[in-house]
């Protein structure tokens, strides 16, 4: 009787699934690998830029990794498009039943112009306008051809991983093996190329102008990510594209608002025809609640103001020149980028996170270390941002923290060199 | 010569890919279909409830077809929460990067507390929370096998599409179906039973303690998408399974902000183990920006305000009591389900819409009519949900319009029966 008992209790124990321990396995590797990670809760507040305060502490720390870049987040116009509004908070609806609002209609009108395309869409963030518009375009479009950037962001990889449709990934802004690829397919057949025009993680900037060229040549579509550019380059705030005077050859330029429009959401730009039919078809589009009202307001008070306004750009680009000639004098190593972003590499995960808290515990800075899957295993970074706040004494106050730092950890000023990311 | 010329001008036009037709003919197919969109832009403001000015004609119509479904988008707590609040308008980064908020960590408090869960996530929505959480935890339990309600909502689905997962497709709220899909596994195999709690187009819901005791038995997760019965079922506003008393049996609930709760974004409550594999590996959670403070802020008003207030509640109730008896009266067929969605299925998409177009014109009346994708071909209906906004008069003046219109358009008031979607 008792061994009876026994076995069907093994047994049972057998057949039982412990989802703990599967979970708890999962989280363990990651820990082993130094790569777990902690989220630091934030009290944030309009005047504060660009200080935190953290919520465990109640300490005050200098930001130096925010994606507000331009502080649009706290900036008055924007609050008061949300304060002064009187509309919903919330849309209510999906776009086709009852959730198109003037809102989002208007913001929809004015990132149409920003990139002077026929007209925009928005989505509930930057990454589901990059997943669910690829994936649709892909479904579409028959026998499309994807080629991608290696580099491109995990929400344009999660779209092109859809259906048949073949896939080539070209080297990181390599024209030349973008070329190559091209010249397996046939020229009659349906080509997307997908790309970033700056690279949030490195500060690479994509050569726009020859990707179309090539584009023409073979043609395809190009859907360009300007999640990073939009609002800080360009004479109104376009993106790169605008800079180097290009909106008019990228099919899709798509953009987030969640960046240095300082709210939140995601769009894109571009012909009435091909809009339409990722309105009319992309789930990510139609089977969610529209962009609230009360942020496609703020979002639109952020975007007509960095159409007309460059002070926030020239202010944050001359902050980004200071840090950059404060950290060469320092002798920091930081990949030499034309853009606002500064990545510094450590390239080791574990070193990286004790730099970062060390950083905050005693010298009251944040930035944040990134580890992968943000970034490649062997490229562990602090990715800096300046923004239009802060200022010398700030920058000062960095480079001498990170080289103190950087000393008692052993880690070499000389750092990595940026290519190790590029294998 | 000429010859030539004319033969290279006629390869390179074969050659070129018409990209602008392809898009064309997508939309050309929809619209000989019936079921192109157009969609309705309005202008809404906290005062006007359940009316809404239509953007084009400017003229004030009822809503009868909102998510918005307790006015909670409007409510005085929730506009305070906003207006009142000295946070960002933007997170400003991704959860790891400077973007996790006082606003948002309280919230997902108030959220865990509400499902009486250990803990909660927040997404941008609630499409990307279904799509992110279910591709993640197939991603990372071995072999695992999943069934799906026949009727999920796309954003499930697309969770589950990606991977080599098996999947079973049990047919809708059908325990014993389910079971002899079970029955196909082995005991010892993890499993995914994925399914809703409110089907939101037709009201129907799902058996959920049947389908926990199968879970039990078969050793398989739980997930449960309560988008539809947030903030509008169980004492607290917990939904179905605090209803019928069974939030503790569902291993992963799933909502949204959007409806109900009347803001916008989306969640997952569950243990602290599988959370924590999500906030690790979803890249839906990762690699986007997060939920905006602001938004985080309104919600958690809403959400607390409907853990203490059932006057909402019951109101709704009350009203869609009312519309059901009046619907009945005057032999107006819906489907007859024990919550607050009245599906009225037409089964045309053109008598449908222009059902829509007349109560709109000519009885300032907004019912959207619904077709595919977002139900079935053949189930086209119009989705009426009462809110406590509406009143007696506007109960009588829809089901009056309505039989007018039906009159008008021969489409019989014994409509089409539900089970037609079941196909
Ligand atoms: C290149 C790129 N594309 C898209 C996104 C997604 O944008 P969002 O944060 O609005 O979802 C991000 C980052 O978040 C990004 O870095
Ligand atoms: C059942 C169901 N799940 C999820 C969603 C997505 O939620 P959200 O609108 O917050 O993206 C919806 C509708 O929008 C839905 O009906």
């Amino acid at each position: 009787m008792l061994s009876n008992t026994y076995l069907v209790c093994v047994t049972f124990l057998l057949l039982m699934v412990d989802y703990s321990k599967i979970f708890a396995n999962k989280i363990k590797d990651i820990k082993d690998e130094g790569r777990y990670r902690q989220f630091i809760g934030f009290i944030s507040s309009p005047d504060q830029l660009p200080y935190k305060i953290d919520c465990e502490h109640k300490k005050n720390v200098v930001v130096w990794c925010s994606n507000n870049y331009l502080g649009m987040g706290q900036n008055e116009k924007v609050i008061a498009a949300v304060k002064d509004s009187s509309t919903n908070i919330g849309a209510g609806g999906t776009r086709n039943i009852s959730g198109t609002t003037k809102e989002v209609v208007e913001l929809e009108e004015s990132l149409a112009d920003l990139h002077q395309k026929e007209t925009a869409l928005t989505f509930a963030c930057g990454y589901l306008a990059n997943q669910t518009t690829l994936s649709t375009l892909l479904s579409i479009i028959p026998e499309v051809v994807v080629f991608s950037d290696e580099k491109n962001h995990y929400s344009m990889i999660e779209g092109m991983k859809v259906g048949k449709s073949p896939k080539y990934i070209f080297k990181h802004n390599d024209v030349d093996d973008l070329r190559s690829k091209l010249d397996l397919v046939g020229k009659e057949v349906p080509k997307i190329i997908a790309f970033e025009s700056i690279y949030s993680m490195d500060g690479s900037i994509a050569p726009i102008e020859q990707i179309c060229d090539l584009a023409k040549e073979y043609n395809a579509l190009t859907y360009l990510d300007e999640v990073h550019a939009v609002g800080m380059y360009g004479k109104h705030g376009g993106g790169i594209a605008e800079e180097y005077n290009l909106m008019d050859r990228v099919t899709v330029i798509q953009g987030t608002l969640s960046k240095a429009f300082g709210v939140m959401g995601g769009y894109i730009a571009s012909s009435k025809d091909l809009i339409d039919v990722v309105r009319s078809f992309a789930p990510g589009f139609i089977f969610t609640t529209a962009l609230s009202p009360i942020l496609a307001a703020a979002a639109r008070a952020s975007v007509e103001h960095l159409k007309f306004s460059s002070t926030e750009r020239e202010k944050q680009k001359e902050m980004v020149k200071k840090v950059k000639s404060s950290f060469t004098k320092a002798g920091i190593k930081f990949a030499p980028t034309e853009t606002h972003i500064i990545p510094v590499i450590i390239g080791d995960p574990v070193l990286c996170e004790r730099a970062s808290k060390m950083l905050f515990n005693e010298y009251n800075i944040y930035v944040q270390h990134i580890n992968y899957p943000t970034v490649p295993r062997g490229t562990e970074r602090f990715r800096i941002t300046p923004t239009p706040y802060h200022n010398d004494s700030m920058v000062e106050h960095l480079t001498s923290s990170l080289v103190k730092v950087f000393e008692e950890l052993s880690i070499p000023l000389q750092l990595k060199n940026l290519h190790v990311e590029y294998n």
